[in-house]
């Protein structure tokens, strides 16, 4: 079974989306082992802290690397990790081939970075990987972990059934935005479901489904659809 | 103040991220009023379903579209909406800019997506905009729709202390990533804190914060370091 581990300044802020619908599924049915730790528990400061002034200044709090080097090292001294990833606005753009990736893999750190960043040491000496989940600012890497860890716990065997199956996801396969879908009634305040959905027709289904699919990712990204044109 | 309305089929998965850290105290604050609705709640199923088969077939349920109609509706009864906002992974890719679009509106609807998606008649309809966070697959729209209230929030006026200002930003301004940050101590591990950090000529290191910032975009996102180029 996987084992991630993230750590984090803020823990309570990550356990809500950790106890509902597919990773607290997940984590019941024993097909995921998530743990959370908090800095502060391994902080050497006498008031716990685990951020401090940068150095050169500038604005915002960095965190600290004791506090970070003691809480994974300890966890090293346990097991060994394929993976300590940092989530950072500077980090690799996280996509779907990463979540692949990260979902074959045993043990798993992610490091929730905070305010302005963390001391550059922790990242130097400990981090494997960084990743950014998209090009915004957040308060800190928390949900950025959370995404991380749904994308990839969603991939687990055993973790979707099958009329949740993710083989028919966007971003997976060809890489195509899916096209609308629709469901009962057939009618609902004067909309109609297109004609051809009910007509019992598999292959006129699939093919409007499909010419649906790479209208919307023509007219929404051309970015995806380029790549896609390019292989067909 | 800005209202943010947040309709998902999972509420209790939203709670923890709004409780807590920055978006948190500016609930506390009242510099931001967030209502969460449960679409279970405007169900007229003897259920309380809210999703059903897709027409035409294939795996995942689909969101219908008549609890999401009567949430939507009753809101809209009481005060007029700037934006009402879809997460999918089909829409705009979410940036920063976005989120500063946002964080000047005054009332705000989310709908959280689930499994395959919604009826398409609420997008045809209801829905202002849709939004990606980024190109992987998630569970549902409640992450996104966290990671875009996190993102707008911290923006808004009074949210953000100095010692956490915003202003410095990755993505604000030149659209730069930040450069490696240090705190105390000035050597752990034997790892010592850059010379000119500690050198107190401000001149000397702002060069090097931003020789470090443009050196750190160019190995790490040459998208962004060919978009600094052009306009330097």
């Amino acid at each position: 079974m996987i084992r991630i581990d993230i750590l984090s300044g803020v823990p309570a802020l990550l356990e809500s989306p950790l106890n509902y619908s597919i990773v607290g599924r997940a984590r019941e049915k024993n097909l995921v082992d998530i743990h959370i730790h908090d800095l502060r528990d391994y902080s050497e400061d006498k008031h716990n802290k685990i951020d401090d002034y940068p150095y050169g200044g500038g604005a915002g709090m960095v965190l600290s690397a004791q506090p970070i080097f003691s809480c994974i090292e300890q966890l090293q001294s346990q097991r060994e990790y394929d993976e300590i990833i940092f989530t950072a606005p500077g980090g690799v753009p996280f996509e779907q081939k990463h979540a692949n990736e990260l979902s074959i893999k045993k043990n798993i750190i992610f490091l929730c970075g905070h305010y302005k960043g963390v001391d550059q040491r922790v990242r130097d000496a400990l981090i494997t990987k960084e990743f950014s989940i998209g090009d915004y600012v957040l308060s800190g890497g928390e949900l950025p972990a959370l995404v991380m860890t749904d994308a990839l716990v969603r991939l687990l065997p055993g973790v979707l059934g099958d009329a949740e199956s993710s083989l028919t996801d966007s971003f997976q396969d060809e890489n195509l935005l899916e096209g609308p879908v629709y469901t009962r009634p057939a009618e609902f305040k004067g909309m109609k479901v297109p004609d051809v959905l009910r007509s019992g027709d598999h292959k006129k289904v699939e093919k409007w489904k499909r010419d649906q699919s790479i209208k919307q990712t023509e007219e929404r990204r051309p970015d995806l659809y380029e790549n896609f044109k390019k292989k067909n």
